[in-house]
C-alpha cells in the first residue's frame, strides 16, 4: 500500500497555514475595501474612523457630500435591516436546533440502549470502539458546531456585503472599473472567509475530538458527520427563509411600483425598496454563504467517513485521511493568486471587460487547481490503497483519485459554462426569449420554461459524467472528491457570487440617493454581469449539491449496512417515486409562500401610495418599516412548513419504513430535484436578463423591443417576476433539501438500521 | 395450484361477445346521435339520409334553417380540416413505422443470428422454443397491426367528435339537458369503439399466432408485446403532433384575437379559429385515443408476456393466461351499465348537475367494476399459482391478485378525484388563482406552477401504495393487472373524457354560426365541466402509465436477464440521472415548438387583419386554410425531434452502455415524469377553469375579478395561453414518454440483452 511522502505533522502544519493565509488575505481585502470612506465629519456604523474624504475627488458628483451623506444613512438601513432580521431568523432557528440537538443525542444514544460501555467495531470485529453513547454526544457537539460556523458565515457574508455596497456607489463615481475592484474585492472577503473559517473549524473539531476517540477513528468521523448536518440544517432556513423575505420585497415592489405606478426599480419613493434591498443580503449573500458552506461541510464530511472505514482509517494513514482537508488548502492558495488577476494583474476598464474578467476567474481556477490537485494527490496519497464500496474494498491507485477530483472540477467549469449560455444576454438563448415578449408575456413565460428545462440537458450529462467516473474509480469516495473537487474553488466562486448582490445594491443605493443616471448606468453593467455570475454560482450549488447528495447517500447506506439498492424491489420503487415528488410538494409551498406574502407587500405598498399624501411626488417618506416588518413575518412564519418537510422526512420514512424506503427517497429526491433547481434557477436568471437586455437596448434588436415602458417590455418583467421565486427561492434551497435529507439520513443511519421500518416489521 | 371455474371454451366465447356487445352499444349509440339532423333539403358530409327537420321545433332559433346550414358548413370545415390532418400526419409516421418495423425484424432477427433452427426455451431448459427469426417476424407483424389499430382508435374518434359538435350545438337550443346527452352519447360511441377494438384485434392476434407457436407460449406473449410497441409508437406521434397542432392554433388565435383585437373566443372574424377547432379534434380526442390505447394495449401485454412465463404459461391453463382479458371483457360491460345512468337512468336537467352527472360516472363504474373484477377472479384464476419475480417463483392467491387489480381501480378513482379539486373552479385552489390575477398575470402564473405542484403529492401516494401493494402480492404480474384494473373502465373514462373537446367544439361552433348568446351560455356550461373531466381523463392517462411502465420495466428486466437493478452500481445510476432529465428535454422540446409555431400563426393572424379589408367588420371572410396549414406544417415538422429523442434513447443506451444502464433510464424518467406530466396538465386546468371562473361571474367573488376585459380577467387569459401547451401538448405526451421507452426496451431486450452495451465492452 506505501505510504504518503507528505508527513503527518507536515499536514498538522499544512492545513491551518493555509487557513490562517486565507484569513489573513481576506482580512486585507477589507482593510482595501474600507479605503473608500463614507463618512464625513463623524463616523457611521461600520467604519471606525474619521478621515477625511481625500481619496474620492475626481469625477462627477464626487464633491457632492449630501450624497455621501445619503448613501451612508441608506446604507445604516438597509444593514441594520438586515441584522435585525437575522438575529429575529437565528432565534427561531434555535429554538428548533436545540431541540433537534437533543432528537439527535436521544436517537444515537438509544442505538446500544445509552450503553457507556465500548463495543466492536462494525468494520474491523477485531477491535473495541467507543461506546455509542459517546458518539451520540460528540455527534450531537460537532452539529452545534456546524450549525455555529454556518450561522457565522452566513452573518459574517451579510456585514461584508451591507458595507461594500454604498462604497460600490461611491466608487462608481469614478468609473466603472473602480466600482468593479471594490465590489468583487468585497466578494472575495466573503469567500476567503468563509472557505478558511469552515476549513479552520472543521480541522480544529477533529484534532479536539481525536483526544478522546484516540484510535477510533470509525467513531471519531461518525461523529464529525454531525458538523455537515448542522451546517446544512441552519443553511436550509436561511435559503428558504432569506429567499422568502427578498422575493416577497422584490416581487411586492416591483407589482405596484413598475408595474402599476410606472415609477423605476430601487426608486426612494416605493415604500418597499429598503425591504428590497435587505432582502438582497439576507437571501442571495447569507444564504448563498450558508448553502456553500453547507456543501463543502458535508462533501468533506462524506469523505471522512467513507475514508475512516477505507485502508486510511484502518492503517490510521493520518495525511492520506486529511486528503480532503489538503485539497481544500490548497484551494484556498489557488483561489487567492486567481483573485490577483482580477484585482492586480489585471484591470477593468471598460464595461465589456467586466464579464469576461469573471469568466476568467472561473478559468484560471479550474486550470491552477488542476495542478494544485495533482501535487496533493502526488504527496498526500500512497500510491495505491483501498477504498469501502458497499461490503466490498476496492483497490484504487492515487491518479485515479486525482482523476475523480478533477471531473468534478472541470464538470463543475463545464455548468458554469453552460449557465452562462444559457442566462447571459450576450447569447441566443436569452434574445430569444427577449423577443418573444413581442407576443405578449404568455409567450416569454412558454419560452423562458422551455429555456430552462433545455439548460438541464447539458449539465446532467457533465454530472452523470463525474459521477461515471468517480464512481468507477473510488466508489462513494471518489464521488466525494468529485464534490470536493468542484468546490474547491469555493472561495473564488463565492467571490464572484457575491459580487452580483453588492452589485444589485449598489445600484439600488445609487438610485435611492439620487445620484446621476451615468452612475446608475456603471451600476447596471455591473449588475447585469452579476446576474449570471449568481446563475453561475447556482449551478455550482446545485452541480455539487448533486455529488454530495450521492457521496451521503452512499455513506448512508454504508453505516445502514445493506449492500444493495434494487429498484426491482417495491420498498425501493416506492420511495423512489415518492422521493421524486418531494422536490416538487417543497417547490409548492415555497412558491405559494412568496406569492402570498407578496400579495400582503403589494396591499402594504398600495396602502402607502393611496394614503400618505405627497408620496408620488417624492414630498413625502414612505413608512420602510413596515414593509421591512411585512418580510420578516412572512419569511419567518413560512419558512417552518418547508422546512420541517425537509427534516422531518427521513426521520418518518427511516423509523416507519426503514433504510430500503429512505434510500429509495434519497435517490428519487437527488434525481429529480437536482433537474428542478437547475431549471428553475436558469429559467429565472434568464427572465431577469430578457428584461435587462430590452432595458439596455445596446444592439438593434434590443432596440425594437424596448424602450422600459413599452409592451414588449411590460411582457418582459412579468416573465422576470415570475422568475424571482424560482431563481432565488424554491431552485436554490432545492440544493438544500436533497443534501440534508441524505446528511440527515447520514446521521441517523445506525438508529434507523437498529430501530427502524416499524411499519413493516408490525405488518 | 388448481383448476379455473372457467373453461376454457367459456374463456374463447366470453371474451369476443363482450368484444361485439361494445361494438354494437357504440353503434347504437351512434345511430341515437345521428337523429339529430344537420341536413337540411340535402345531406351533407357525413350525414347519408335526407330526413327533414321534424325533431328539432321547441325552442329558440328552432325554426332558423340558415342557422343549421352554417353549423353543417362548420362542421364539414372542421372535419375536413381534421381528416386532411390525420391523412398528412399518417404518411409522415407511416414511413416511420415501415423502417421501424424493419428495425425490429433485423435486430431481434439477429439475436440468434438469423438461425431458423429451434432452440432451447429460455426459462424451461427443458424445452424447445421457436426459433429467434420467426419471433422477430411476428413482433414486426403485431407492431404494424398495433399501429394501425391505434390508427383507427385516433381516426374514428376524430370523426365521431366532428359528427358529433355541430349536432350538440343544434340541440343546445333545445337546453342544456339535450345537448349534454349528444356529446355524451358521442362520447361513448368513441369509448366503447375504442376499448372493443383494441380488445378484439388483441385476441384475434393471440389465436390467430398461436396456430404457429402452439405450445410455445413463452414465444407467443414474446412476440405480442409488439403489438404495444406499435399502439405506443403511433399514440406518441399523434400526441405530439395533434398537440402541437391544437395549441399553435390556440395560442395564436388567442394572443392576436383575444388579447390584440378583444374579439371574442371563436369569433368567425379571427382566421385562426378552424385550425383551433380543428386542433381540438387532432389532439384531444385523436391524440388522447391512441394515448389511451397505448396503455391498454401495454399493460395487457406486460401482464401476458409476465404470465407466459409463470405458472399460468408452464401449466398451459388458457383462462388463467387470458386473465387480463377477461378484466377487460367484464370492464366493457360494466361500463354499458354506467353509460345508461348518465343518458337512461338520469336526466341532467340543469347546469349544475353535468359535473355530478360526470363524477358518478367515474363512481359507478368503479363500484360496478369491483364487483366484476371479484367475480373474473373467483371465475378465471385457479385459487393459487406461481408468478415469475425476477428469477424466481412467487406464490400467489387468487384474492391476493383481485387486491392488486381493485387497487390500481381504485386508485385511478382517487386521481381523478383529486384532479377535480385541483382543477374544477368550484373549489378553492382554482378560486385562490383566479384570486391572484388581481395583481397580475405574474402572481397567477407564480400560484398556477404552486397550485400543479402541489396537486401531484396525493396522486403520486396513490399510485406508490398501489405499487407497493400490487408489486408485494404479485410482483410486475401484479403492477400490470393493477392498471388494467385503472384501465378497465377506460369505456367510460374515454366517453367523459371526449365529451370535453366535443362539448369545445360545439362552443366554437355556435360563436361562428352567429347563435344567440344563451346557447353559447350552454355550451360553455358544458364546456367548463368538459375541461375538469378532461385533466382527470389525463389522470388516468398519467396514473395508468405509471403502473404501466413499472410493468413493462419489469418485464424488460426479466427479458434481459438481470435480476437486480442496484441504485448502487455506477451504470444504473447515471441511467437514473439522465432519466430523470428526459422528461425535461422532451418538454423543452414540445414547449418550444409550440411556441414557435404560435409565434407563426400569430403573424399570420395580424397579416390577415392587417390585409384584408372589411375583416373586423365581418363583411369579408378571413382565409381560414392559410392558418390550417400552418399548424399542419409546424405540427408534422416539429414533431420529429422530440419522437426521435423517445424512440432512440432506448435504442442508443441499449446498444451502447447496456441493460443496466437502460434500467436505470427508465426508472428514472418514470419516477421524474409522472410528476412533470401530472403538474402540467393540472397547471394548465387550473389556468383555464381560473379564466372561466372570472369570465362566468357566478359568485359574488368571481364578480370582483370580472367581467371579461378586466385587468383581472387579462391576466388570467395570460395564464391560460402558457397553460395550453403545459396542458394539451408537454403534459399528455410525457406519458407515451415513459410508457413507449419501456415497451421499447422489453421488445428489444433480447438483443440488448445479446449485443449491447458496446461501450463498457470497449473499454
Amino acid at each position: 500500500m506505501g505510504t504518503t511522502i507528505l508527513s503527518d505533522l507536515g499536514t498538522e502544519i499544512v492545513i491551518p497555514i493555509c487557513a490562517v493565509v486565507g484569513i489573513i488575505f481576506s482580512l486585507f481585502q477589507w482593510y482595501l475595501v474600507s479605503q473608500v470612506k463614507l463618512s464625513l465629519e463623524k463616523p457611521t456604523g461600520d467604519d471606525k474612523n474619521g478621515f477625511t474624504e481625500a481619496l474620492i475627488e475626481e469625477e462627477e458628483g464626487i464633491n457632492d457630500h449630501t450624497v455621501v451623506q445619503k448613501c451612508a444613512e441608506i446604507q445604516t438601513a438597509i444593514s441594520e435591516g438586515a441584522t435585525s432580521f437575522l438575529f429575529t431568523e437565528y432565534q427561531y432557528v434555535g429554538v428548533f436546533m436545540v431541540i433537534f440537538a437533543g432528537l439527535i443525542f436521544v436517537f444515537l444514544g438509544s442505538v446500544e440502549g445509552f450503553s457507556t460501555s465500548s463495543q466492536v467495531c462494525t468494520y474491523d470485529a477485531t477491535r473495541m470502539c467507543k461506546p455509542a453513547l459517546m458518539t451520540a454526544v460528540f455527534s450531537t457537539v460537532s452539529f452545534v458546531l456546524g450549525a455555529i460556523t454556518s450561522v457565522i458565515s452566513g452573518f459574517l457574508g451579510m456585514k461584508i456585503a451591507t458595507y461594500a455596497n454604498a462604497r460600490t456607489t461611491l466608487e462608481a463615481r469614478k468609473g466603472v472599473g473602480k466600482a468593479f475592484i471594490v465590489a468583487f474585492r468585497s466578494g472575495a472577503v466573503m469567500g476567503f472567509l468563509l472557505a478558511a473559517n469552515g476549513l479552520l473549524v472543521l480541522y480544529i473539531t477533529i484534532n479536539l475530538f481525536k483526544i478522546y476517540y484516540g484510535d477510533d477513528w470509525e467513531g471519531l468521523f461518525e461523529s464529525i458527520t454531525g458538523y455537515g448536518l448542522g451546517g446544512s440544517s441552519m443553511a436550509l432556513f436561511g435559503r428558504v427563509g432569506g429567499g422568502i423575505y427578498t422575493k416577497a420585497a422584490d416581487v411586492g415592489a416591483d407589482l405596484v411600483g413598475k408595474i402599476e405606478r410606472n415609477i423605476p426599480e430601487d426608486d426612494p419613493r416605493n415604500p418597499a425598496v429598503i425591504a428590497d434591498n435587505v432582502g438582497d443580503n439576507v437571501g442571495d449573500i447569507a444564504g448563498m454563504g450558508s448553502d456553500l458552506f453547507g456543501s463543502y461541510a458535508e462533501s468533506s464530511c462524506a469523505a471522512l467517513v467513507v475514508a475512516s472505514i477505507s485502508s486510511f482509517g484502518s492503517t490510521h494513514d493520518f495525511t492520506a485521511m486529511m486528503y480532503p482537508l489538503i485539497v481544500s488548502s490548497v484551494g484556498i492558495i489557488v483561489c487567492l493568486i486567481t483573485t490577483l488577476f482580477a484585482t492586480d494583474f489585471f484591470e477593468v476598464k471598460t464595461v465589456k471587460q467586466i464579464e469576461p474578467a469573471l469568466k476568467n476567474q472561473l478559468i484560471i481556477s479550474t486550470v491552477l487547481m488542476t495542478i494544485g490537485i495533482a501535487l496533493v494527490s502526488w504527496v498526500a496519497l500512497p500510491s495505491s490503497f483501498t477504498i469501502f464500496n458497499f461490503g466490498t474494498q476496492k483497490v484504487v491507485k492515487n491518479w485515479q483519485l486525482f482523476l475523480c477530483v478533477c471531473v468534478g472540477l472541470w464538470a463543475g467549469l463545464i455548468i458554469g459554462f453552460v449557465t452562462e449560455y444559457y442566462t447571459s444576454n450576450a447569447y441566443s438563448p436569452v434574445q430569444d426569449v427577449a423577443d418573444s415578449c413581442r407576443t405578449g408575456a404568455a409567450t416569454n413565460v412558454i419560452f423562458g420554461l422551455a429555456l430552462g428545462y433545455k439548460s438541464v440537458i447539458i449539465p446532467i450529462f457533465a454530472i452523470a459524467v463525474s459521477i461515471f467516473v468517480s464512481f468507477s474509480f473510488a466508489a462513494m469516495y471518489g464521488v466525494a472528491v468529485a464534490a470536493l473537487g468542484m468546490l474547491s474553488t469555493i472561495a473564488t466562486g463565492l467571490a464572484i457570487d457575491a459580487y452580483g448582490p453588492i452589485s444589485d445594491n449598489a445600484g439600488g443605493i445609487a438610485e435611492m440617493a439620487g445620484m446621476s443616471h451615468r452612475i446608475r448606468e456603471r451600476t447596471d453593467a455591473l449588475d447585469a454581469a452579476g446576474n449570471t455570475t449568481a446563475a453561475i454560482g447556482k449551478g455550482f450549488a446545485i452541480g455539487s449539491a448533486a455529488l454530495v447528495s450521492l457521496a451521503l447517500f452512499g455513506a448512508f447506506v454504508s453505516r445502514a449496512e445493506i449492500t444493495t439498492v434494487d429498484v426491482l424491489t417495491p420498498k425501493v420503487f416506492i420511495g423512489l417515486l415518492v422521493g421524486a415528488m418531494l422536490p416538487y410538494w417543497f417547490s409548492a409551498m415555497t412558491m405559494k409562500s412568496v406569492g402570498k406574502a407578496a400579495l400582503k407587500m403589494v396591499e402594504e405598498v398600495r396602502r402607502q401610495f393611496n394614503e400618505i399624501p405627497g408620496l408620488m411626488e417624492g414630498t413625502a417618506k414612505p413608512d420602510y418599516a413596515t414593509c421591512v416588518k411585512i418580510s420578516t413575518d412572512a419569511s419567518i412564519k413560512e419558512m417552518i412548513p418547508p422546512g420541517a418537510l425537509v427534516m422531518l422526512t427521513p426521520l418518518i420514512v427511516g423509523i416507519f419504513f426503514g433504510v430500503e424506503t429512505l434510500s429509495g427517497v434519497l435517490a428519487g429526491s437527488l434525481v429529480s430535484g437536482v433537474q428542478i433547481a437547475i431549471s428553475a434557477s436558469n429559467t429565472g436568471g434568464a427572465w431577469d436578463n430578457a428584461k435587462k437586455y430590452i432595458e439596455a437596448g445596446v444592439s438593434d434588436h434590443a432596440k425594437t423591443l424596448g424602450p422600459k415602458g413599452s409592451d414588449a417590455h411590460k411582457a418582459a418583467v412579468i416573465g422576470d417576476t415570475v422568475g424571482d421565486p424560482l431563481k432565488d427561492t424554491s431552485g436554490p434551497s432545492l440544493n438544500i433539501l436533497i443534501k440534508l435529507m441524505a446528511v440527515e439520513s447520514l446521521v441517523f443511519a445506525p438508529f434507523f438500521a437498529a430501530h427502524g421500518g416499524l411499519l413493516f416489521k408490525l405488518f
